[in-house]
């Protein structure tokens, strides 16, 4: 089991290519769109590279950290940056969730068409354009929330709020690592939050501190002992702030790998977002159950379907899904599901090479290979859609929104 | 000039922030499209990251391909895999491009639904699905051409061929390297052509040969060196097929970084792809003419524009665009455009750190960053519109087509 360790064990599966039907992609999506039964489309009917997903499996994850959350008495306001799926949205929304956070404007005003309010964006919008559409946004759903991080930006969100007549709702982002954004913990954020709270149409809401440094800390003793080092002086900031008689309300922050951490600290929502699909990146950092090497609180429910087009040595196979098919931001590639003795590397924008060695099942020309895909955010950027599946029936397929663009 | 030694020299974007309109991605579109004077929009009005693409510079690179194409009497069947993008497309065949190639079957029906004929698929098209696909297209577009690289794959095409009573096109794949898909050279190649010539509603064209290893080859002599060695079997395969009474007209193969190499060899049409864009990738494998460090045959005419979102230390500044924005399957990062002092690192999925180190010009809270890509295919296929530029206007927004999808 060496080889495969970080992903979990599937049973292979079983196809029979003699039914295939050879849909178009356009095909494929009318007969899901068709509202009565939904039949025959099987993984082997899909055009390669397809996104799945395993629809038991997101349930199973999204389930699991709803129990966890209610047990802990902390909210949810889950990250759709990792999915960009509405129906996904709407699921966490009817279990709980406050709403979603979004990364950019452009997926919050997506999310907004599909319905979703709630929305939280957790990267500065800076600059007429953004600012413009945050306006609008929050003209229509006034629960919308903007995070700030100087007062630079903050006077810009005050003006543009109050040529447009509107209060914008804003977090202030506290940066616990010194990594990308946001303001240092302590007097310098304490003192920022109180000008904002003076500005006009600034509606101070309370605290975004997001320690993506702890997310991936390998082992939940370390992961837990960095977490707290870095988000205890951004909680003790927030208390600092109601000691003050700001309206600090919100301490939002917290990855699928500090989950279990985090909420004892002080949080009172999670932004918490690959936990519905996990990758192999999460699943290495090891968890804080029965195995402490693998990080198995949720289950890896996305994979990309690719076929075999060449097959012209003992050793080795092709398989049409490359540098386009799979993030490539991690040093570590795609790994294949339900075999033994085959690893996959990339063979460039199209293709990806299967290295043989005594594989189990055995590797033929047209073969379907399910992959777990090694980052799952930006995973998911790549397509435009994501074919759900029970098993190998292919039950729905879901629009991936708010990509490719700012 | 050593920190940008990769980078083509341009002259920094003055822009003036009190202009911008904040327009969103559909205002910016039905602007773009309104046929009646476009005007007004320029770089700094768009939503960020955005792709940008210079026509000055791409009207250069096509002009300067196909005057070297016409120079030495070859044909030219540009990659559309690079940039799936019908206008790009449909000026390549006005100046005389035979067609397109693509690199999907996906990419071909989305390029023959604008209007694109002559198309070649250059990976194999495996299983029903695919197949029925390609009998589909060639029934539309007689003049589609397949690659085949095995007796079993050959059958496959033959016997869906049949049933739809129609001729495929193929051209017989030939690996010079041994790297992903294609038949060893030689005696192999030549049976293979032989054996596929007999089968029934297939009809042999020729060889399809891409040596993907030689592109990148650092320094001009060591690349011709490569090219040579690894091409010249693969004609020689191509020319006894010829002696022997086979019908292979076509020798189809050559990137950008050879295509002033193998067109004396003996290729009868090119597949170059980046030429339009070029990346950094290209640039640092050096060039034949006065600079032989860099390859300048062609220009930088992709880019993305990003905005500065937070600006709270001296020392740093962050962009609102990372992994999600930029290809990342090379061992460099996107490198920034007419700044001095100034350096991209990658922050995480929507974030991109700048190091500062004395910058010139200054880099201030919401100021504008153009970065060339380091890879420009996988780039492209991150975005689904590009923006197309003469100076700082924006002056069209042409599709990416064919991404996302099998």
């Amino acid at each position: 089991m060496k080889e495969n360790l970080a992903v979990a064990t599937l049973a292979p599966t079983f196809m029979t290519p003699n039914k295939v039907k050879g849909y178009s992609v356009d095909e494929v999506e009318k007969r899901l769109d068709a509202q009565n039964p939904i039949e025959g489309v099987e993984k082997q009917d899909l055009p390669t590279p397809a996104l799945l997903l395993d629809l038991n499996r997101l349930e199973n994850n999204l389930a699991t950290m709803n129990e966890y959350a209610k047990s802990q008495s902390v909210n949810l306001r889950p990250h759709a940056k990792t999915h960009k799926c509405a129906e996904i949205a709407h699921r966490q929304i009817a279990m709980g969730a406050l709403g979603v956070c979004t990364a950019t404007i452009y997926e919050a005003e997506q999310m907004d068409k599909a319905g979703i309010g709630g929305i939280l964006i957790t990267s500065e919008l800076v600059g007429p354009n953004k600012i413009g559409r945050l306006v609008r946004l929050t003209k229509k759903r006034p629960d919308t929330m903007a995070v700030v991080d100087s007062a630079e930006h903050a006077t810009q969100l005050s003006e543009a709020a109050g040529t447009a007549k509107v209060d914008l709702n804003v977090l202030i982002d506290i940066d616990p690592v010194g990594r990308r954004t946001g303001v240092a913990p302590g007097e310098t954020a304490v003192e920022l939050a109180k000008t904002i709270d003076r500005m006009q149409n600034l509606k101070f809401c309370g605290v975004h501190g997001y320690s993506g440094a702890s997310s991936h800390v390998v082992g939940f003793d370390a992961r837990k002992k960095h977490s707290i080092q870095y988000m205890t002086p951004v909680i003790e900031s927030f208390r600092k702030m109601q000691r003050d008689g700001l309206p600090a309300e919100i301490m939002s922050g917290t990855s699928t790998g500090t989950y279990n951490i985090d909420p004892a600290l002080g949080m009172t929502e999670l932004q918490v977002g690959s936990y519905v699909f996990m990758d192999i990146d999460y699943r290495i950092i090891g968890g804080n159950g029965e195995n402490t090497e693998l990080y198995e609180d949720f289950q890896q429910s996305l994979t990309v379907l690719a076929t075999v087009i060449s097959q012209n040595y003992s050793d080795r196979a092709t398989l049409d899904s490359g540098l386009k098919a799979f993030a490539t931001d991690r040093d570590f590639g795609p790994e294949v599901v339900g075999y033994r003795g085959v690893k996959y590397r990339f063979g460039g924008d199209e293709h990806g090479i299967l290295t043989l060695d005594e594989p189990d099942p055995a590797v033929n020309l047209g073969d379907k290979v399910e992959l777990v895909v090694p980052h799952c955010d930006p995973n998911v950027n790549l397509y435009d859609r994501m074919y759900c599946t029970r098993g190998n029936k292919v039950v729905d397929v879901w629009k991936v929104i708010g990509r490719g663009h700012g």
